[in-house]
């Protein structure tokens, strides 16, 4: 008998009528001979609703009562899926965060889980019972609900998986698996049959919006085998699994962009030891997140930084950047929020050199200026303006996946 | 620094802006100095419509996860208070019933509160906070969320300020006070200041829709000094407290009447010891309220037994009595809806005789038939037919207090 984990999103439970429908595909999964445990998000919009309540009775809402509120979305969709699959004639039960001991930090609306005491999970299961967990929520060291942030159901179901050493977490999705391209950009896009972990994040933090890259980054860290399937068909989806040496077989396995960064530049620095740090330990201590980061070489006693941050952090990032202007005596600071960064993800990378540069000969061809560049060991980023983006994506999809 | 509870209900905290208004009253109390714990209930409606989605996932949905959707009704106010009491200026924190030991039976939709652990509210009182705490729901002893049943708000209310043994518990309603009769009734009706607890319970069970009457009987228990006063306006209320005795100088405290009895009348019985004891059992295994009970002398070795059922018991007392029929060799069982039961009610019928004559004088000068009697220390009851209610009440209180 096995263990399987899974996950439905908010579209999958938007109304009571897709929530049987949820309900049919946990069965199926249970009547397969398996102990199922299921993480459900907020139906669709529920949380929208919930903060647009909290906003009218202050522009400036505590965060520790926004998570009480917002919580309630997740206990809701719960209560139902329990009822619908009981109604169906299988056993159930439903808990909220607290009550199977998700504890997390106490950081309301972005905490982070610590762990996970399976026990009462465990007895339900061993009751025959198919167990239905809130994602999204937990609660702190002193008895307070917390939440997880957006997409923070994907962890839960990841986390609640490890600690159970489940065989399998499935995330059902709106998309019937992993594609090379976003096949809203490139029509012939293929859907992979499996992908590394590593690939993953990469895509997921370049906004592949397919999985949340802190659900990606626990199943890689506890290894649990993770598969993205899709809600409204019975397609194999995408396996996302720990890497293997087959794998660099295929040098690439996707490209996404990223269209809601924003580049800072500080230019005319004083070229010396200690400025980037003091740039980015003041933007990491805002908690601001940095992408991507290039310095020039520095020329005549002066260098320059250019870093992307995601748009939602701009104004942050404008109040550190106004003080460290001051500080370091630098000439000037600029924003360009008219960028996107395209990526090349692929494990093959590693074995096979040349990617780079057939990157770079595709993007001139099509006469596309590359703007800023960063690579890691399995990715290659460029930065170009945003109104190219699209074209870079189908240009290097042809490249790699119908020229292959 | 005196220790208030208040409770405010679904109508009081129906939208944001109302919400914001149960903030000032809160905060008026705390100006005054005093340390404020706040009992709210859902939003009015909202607990319809979650129970509204419950039922379009299933014809008879699980008690439990029921009652874990419901609870979400009370965690959503209490959450938006807080909000609001913040962004006025004023420290506050919100809980669930599980986050402050509001422990209960395992009945979910009708649990009751067995006890109520006091330290986190003490601990964030002391804190200077005002403490807002989810009404009507509680945790049993193996972790499920459990509500209290309709009016439970009210209950939780006096419990709450029954287990930190605070100065009052007042209980924020549309009305702003208890009266002499309801005054959609009789309209020249009068605000009664102060009332004893067994003449609220007498009144409370009598339809009176002010006050729930198992929080009646948790305050008097517990000697909890109740207010009934006005989310609206700014009126003295009516104090609900110990009885004293200068109270018997006043005759009569209310009169009232209720609508959803039916009267089930079980004829031609076998007149010997038991039978009373046997249907009364029956009725109690099976959950259902009886009220008034009249037995007549038997006669030709049979007698006849009449009481009144709550009407949305009717189905289940009706299969009881089929049984009983049976198992008895009655003759004859049957149903009459088309009654009223109207009370008066005051403790002062304790030291003065004469009360019951006045009703019966009062009403046959009305030409109103009375059908049943019952009478308590401190209430006489009739049964009349249903047309004749309004009429009834309206005499009895012209005799009672405009002649007084």
């Amino acid at each position: 008998m096995a263990l399987i984990v899974q996950k439905f999103g908010g579209t999958s439970v938007g109304n009571p009528e897709r929530i049987k429908n949820v309900a049919r595909k946990v069965i199926q999964e249970k009547l397969a001979g398996n102990q199922v445990v299921v993480v459900v998000s907020a139906m669709s919009g529920q949380t929208d609703q919930l903060i647009g309540l909290c906003k009218q009775m202050s522009d400036n809402p505590s965060k520790r009562e926004m998570d009480m509120m917002v919580s309630t979305g997740e206990q809701v969709t719960i209560a139902l899926l329990a009822i619908g699959l009981i109604d169906l004639g299988h056993d159930a039960i439903s808990y909220n965060g607290w009550q199977v001991g998700i504890r997390t930090t106490d950081e309301y609306s972005k905490a982070k889980i610590l762990d996970i005491d399976t026990k009462r999970i465990r007895e339900s299961l061993d009751e025959g019972k198919v167990v239905v967990v809130a994602g999204f929520q937990g609660i702190d060291h002193k008895g307070n609900i917390t939440t997880l942030g957006r997409g923070g159901s994907d962890t839960t179901a990841v986390a609640v998986a490890a600690a159970l050493r489940a065989d399998r977490c499935d995330i059902y999705t709106d998309v019937d698996g992993v594609y090379t391209a976003d096949p809203r950009v490139v029509p012939d896009a293929k859907r992979l049959d499996k992908i590394s972990h590593d690939e993953m994040l990469e895509l997921a933090s370049m906004g592949s919006k397919v999985l949340h890259d802190r659900s990606v980054i626990f199943a890689m860290k506890y290894n649990v085998p993770l598969r993205v399937v899709s809600s409204f068909d019975d397609g194999p989806g995408t396996l996302i699994v720990k890497e293997s040496s087959e794998m660099e077989d295929v040098l690439i396995s996707g490209i996404a962009k990223k269209d809601n960064e924003v580049r800072v530049n500080i230019a005319g620095i004083p070229d010396k030891p200690g400025v980037a740090s003091s740039i980015f330990k003041k933007l990491a201590d805002a908690n601001i997140n940095v992408n991507m980061i290039i310095q020039s070489v520095g020329f005549e006693g002066e260098s320059q930084i250019s870093f992307t941050v995601i748009n939602t952090d701009l104004d942050e990032a404008k109040k550190v950047m106004e003080t460290l202007q001051a500080e370091l005596g630098a000439k000037n600071v600029s924003y360009d929020a008219d960028i996107s960064i395209v990526s090349v993800v692929g494990v093959g990378m590693k074995v096979y050199s040349g990617v780079a540069a057939a990157v770079f000969d595709e993007l001139a061809k099509n006469s596309i200026n590359i703007e800023m560049i960063s690579t890691s060991e399995i990715k290659i980023s460029v930065v170009i303006r945003k109104n190219l983006a699209e074209k870079t994506v189908q240009a290097l999809h042809k490249r790699f996946f119908l020229n292959a």
